[in-house]
């Protein structure tokens, strides 16, 4: 399992949820699955703020690439309410894949709710890997700066 | 309102789901947003039971229709692990519309879930709405036999 | 069903939600369930806006009621990343029940996407119907003004 | 990221799934997320099947421990109404924490769809952590037999 000692000053990006009674469970807490969600919901917002997906597209051209991994440790219970701030970076691309790092934070307490990443590949027409376009590489690289491994 | 009279004699079709946790909330009981969810399960399998959909075709070739219209009244509480009896029957065809009539039930105890409705109304390519079609009208007079409304 | 002939002025609140990837379905469009959920959060939110729940209870304590009914019907699509406004009103208190007329808007557009309504019953400690406490019609009242129906 | 070499035959125990409209998104496959609420479906059936949950208690009684890790590596996508079978295991348990393998498979192709892992850790009332009470350790040794790891 990756190492997740980032710190939140590697992030320079993030977004919040609040959490909906939906999303909690019968134990009085965050269904751990719901975090994949908001996950994602930090993942579109990232490439949304960088300008890496195109709002007017079909939703099929806004997703760069399909999700081949991911993980997630959960560190403390979040409950109905809470505002969540979810933390994004891009922290390595490959040949033909990305990881996304993600933290969670508790943003009233501080506390670290949950950490985790997405492996995307990326995919021509007939869903076949292919190398991570250079434009999207030079716009992240700007972005991440020397914290991005390539 | 309507008026959901039915009589389970009525229904000629009826599935099953299984609560699962995540379907419940921090009440501890299943979120009554859940059974929107159920209900379409419900709609979708009494088409596949009738052959109205294609389940080699495009999703979108699956959906007949848009739904325009949802009720639900809640009788009891369900809980995790409860299996629920979904019945479904077509009440009513109309000119470009249709309602699904919807019961769930508790398969242990026989107590009444919910019980709803679904409308759709038919749908050219271009989201117009158009009379449903004959073929369609008539396998489901063939299933629901008088109890159909047209 | 009830004739949601309400204009905006009559809603005296609104919150937001934006469109998640996962709310979408294969159609390409909000799942129909996905209002179940929008119409849980402008009443979750409303409730907290008139300080009629309390943060820091417990979640049981949390909820005034348990819902008895609900229905949505839907006017126009939603998709991804849409930002949608839900007014949201308390627009009758009957003796043990109460509804909420809930109105969904793409902020962008302008659209009506969705009405509906959701009913509670207030329960007892026993989950018997009693009598929506008085100093929560006092509260209600003070908000809606004359377009409340008791 | 642990290596997921498991064959089907280390697997004593499996559920099924069908996939539901709702769980697939825009794309037109199954929402990434959705698999963590398959991998609880699975954990669940497998601890309710060596009589590990107890059905008559109450929902916090049901759940021995609380999930600490997930992790999730997608190998083929599934689309509406697939079947998948969830092969569930226990392939760990160390002093506080076991671990779930669980290996996703469309029932018709037998592709893999995904494979994953959910790691628990054992609490008392306090949510401090504790020994997995051996009780509960006999009855997974006696069902995983020597492929457990302890």
């Amino acid at each position: 399992m990756k190492n997740f000692s980032d710190q939140l000053h590697d992030y320079g990006f993030s977004t919040e949820v609040r959490v909906r009674l939906s999303e909690t469970d019968a134990v009085g807490v965050v269904f751990f699955g719901t975090y994949a969600h908001y996950f994602d919901i930090g993942r579109m917002d990232y490439l949304a703020h960088l300008g890496l997906n195109k709002l007017d597209g079909a939703v099929r051209d806004l997703i760069p690439g399909l999700v081949v991994g991911q993980e997630a440790q959960f560190k403390s219970s979040a409950r109905y309410n809470d505002v969540l701030t979810i933390f994004v970076r891009i922290a390595t691309i490959g040949k033909t894949s990305y990881t996304f790092h993600v933290k969670v934070v508790n943003k009233r307490t501080r506390a670290t709710v949950a950490n985790g990443s997405l492996t995307l590949v990326w995919m021509d027409d007939k869903q076949r890997p292919i190398r991570v376009p250079e434009h999207v590489r030079e716009v992240v690289r700007e972005f991440e700066g020397d914290a991005l491994h390539e």
